[in-house]
């Protein structure tokens, strides 16, 4: 095991009817000024902004707003709200949304105490200041309740690219599993895949004897494998969704990924057909993960199968392990399949001949060296077959 | 699943010579006036204790030191180091030790701060505020580096009581596995027995449909099944110490215990055993789990056939649920003999004409009303028999 540090002071407040501390938890976490930051459609039809508005008044804390928070949050929007954040002397952030509204809201508050362009976190820079962070979570999926890290797309050039710190990890995160309950069951299916994303990436490790969080991340997966088909059957099995939302959050923030080397590959591969096609991301993800599992499979095989075996329900084919490795990769696939998610570039709309487009964005943008790192080392023409395999 | 708060925000710094950070985490967390508070011997022999103070003395941070906490930590070294630091205007407690050090930190911590005596919080007071508290772990067995519990016991009534707040969580943890590698076999093992306690603990539950939290119980149940015989086996296997480690910490930091019912009636029925004959608190929970699993096993087979079956490997036995249940559980009880743990009284000296005496102080003590509670309500003859089938 390597080395390490973890620092999760995130405060969560979970169950049904959690919204209606909102109020109580901003003044708990100082702030007096609030900037309300959503998408739009749902939060404001359900009656959850004005519910959470309601909870504001009533501690007295006065708020100002910016909708229009999209999937895969764009730069655009984001120094809008660090326009209206030194305006309006907000000195607290609450996301009310799923992934891309907190991680819009993250972005806004490294933003507005930095005098340069929030952009440079996103090209590397380390987040150490911040406005403080809260959030009311709406889609079991980012983990960025529970995480450090934001990802947001810059809209001159469609680039998609990641900043973190323990600065906008959030300082109190309140998630109803309730809030859930409407989501369309494609987006619950993405959340689905984007969560077993987070464990897959951390599972696919080059780091030896990390049992204790190899066993961690197979609870995880197996939760998912039970309550994933549960929920697109019933869209309001309350328990399901419970689970899921947990789930969700520690395979995010980190608990299962402490002292081991991590992949993060797949989502680089996905993030420039999300950004380029604005595709769901775990959508993107569903496409992306098998295609690399079956190109890096042989880096270790035993990882694969041992996934297999243990979450997949394999028998282990002791005198042809890649076998078992390549029946895992095929039953994650077909979960995938199962609950609504798509297999190939015709599934997210995406196009053979643009191949060389994404290969050049994602391993020569923002600075990168013609590579990608995680799992496994992959250069342009690894890519390029891997975006191959996808077709 | 239960609504529920999670909130753990303790530092942790983990791997190979971290207590050498000691004196730049105190610092990070504000403490001018340190005491360091520890046990004897193996820190003191393996020099430990000079290497955290040279890291305090480079940082420029003054110190006092009050050693000899013994094992079921007492309440009369608690007094003392209460006098103490408030004769030194201590403002940061540092805990060099097993569960047993850290416990008697978090009492002193909670007694300078507080005008009473410091045993109201051990009779249910709620612990508000105390002094910063943090930790170099030596012990992997009482998950009290990341928890806000502490266990002490009063001295002139043998009376073993828990107290809890998160005002007395660590505000930081280093651990460091190769600091546990001296530990004898028998110390090892009660802390694996330990670490397995808080996991059935919490397994134990009367909410339905908390896959998750299962899962996650699971996980770190295979992973002790896993390690605690290779440690055994290797002492200085740090590997394997390390994955026990943070297992620990994970079983009793309450992330795989949220939003569901606990059990703790064994933890309270060992500590009546502990309390009377100062054996290792480990030792008594291997000899009491068994008893106590047997004795309210029916009161949900079912959960017991699944942890036999996920965790112990038997085979599901659907015609006959409680025979798997029994498998399982005599599957444990043989993991604890394995690993050197005993399995009846004579094992930790215990005596079969003390058990009304244990039962009433176990069931009348501290204002307890005849019977305690958790997965099923123990009754004085219930717990009469429980004992009597440690015999």
């Amino acid at each position: 095991m390597q080395n390490f540090t973890f620092y999760a002071p995130t405060y969560f407040v979970f169950g049904k009817d959690t919204e209606k501390q909102a109020g109580s938890m901003v003044k708990q976490f100082g702030g007096t000024k609030v900037l309300i930051h959503y998408g739009g459609g749902s939060v404001v039809r359900s009656g959850l902004l004005d519910r959470v508005k309601a909870s504001l008044e009533a501690e007295g804390i006065s708020y100002t707003e910016l909708g229009g928070v999209k999937p895969n949050p764009r730069s655009g929007l984001v120094y809008e709200g660090i326009k209206l954040c030194k305006e309006e002397k907000v000195d607290f952030i609450l996301a009310v949304g799923g992934g891309s509204t907190i991680d819009s809201s993250k972005a806004i508050a490294s933003g507005v105490v930095y005098d340069g362009d929030f952009w440079d976190f996103y090209c590397g820079k380390p987040i150490e200041k911040a406005l403080p962070v809260g959030t009311i979570l709406t889609i079991a999926a980012a983990g960025s309740e529970g995480s450090p890290d934001s990802v947001i797309t810059r809209e001159e050039d469609m680039m998609k690219r990641g900043a973190s710190g323990n600065a906008i990890r959030p300082r109190f995160s309140i998630l109803n599993p309730a809030l859930t309950q409407t989501l369309p069951p494609y987006q619950t299916a993405a959340g689905i895949t984007d969560i077993m994303a987070h464990l897959y990436e951390r599972y696919l490790t080059n780091t030896e004897e990390v049992e204790v969080t190899d066993r961690l991340i197979e609870a995880l997966l197996l939760t998912m494998k039970h309550e994933g088909p549960r929920v697109i059957e019933d869209p309001n099995n309350y328990e399901a969704r419970a689970n899921i939302m947990w789930a969700g959050m520690m395979a995010h923030n980190n608990s299962c990924g402490v002292g081991r080397s991590q992949d993060w590959n797949s989502h680089n591969i996905e993030h420039e057909l999300s950004a380029l096609y604005d595709c769901a991301h775990g959508a993107g993800l569903a496409v992306t993960m098998p295609a690399v599992f079956r190109y890096v499979m042989n880096h270790n095989v035993m990882r694969f199968a041992q996934v297999a075996t243990r979450v997949w329900g394999c028998s282990m084919d002791f005198a042809h392990p890649e076998a078992t490795a390549l029946e895992g990769i095929a039953k994650m696939q077909a979960f995938f399949t199962s609950i609504g998610m798509p297999s190939d570039f015709a599934g997210i709309g995406a196009k053979e001949e643009d191949i060389p487009t994404l290969v050049e964005n994602l391993c020569c943008g923002n600075g990168r060296d013609g590579t990608i790192s995680g799992f496994v080392t992959l250069d342009k023409e690894d890519c390029t077959r891997i975006y191959k395999m996808m077709v």
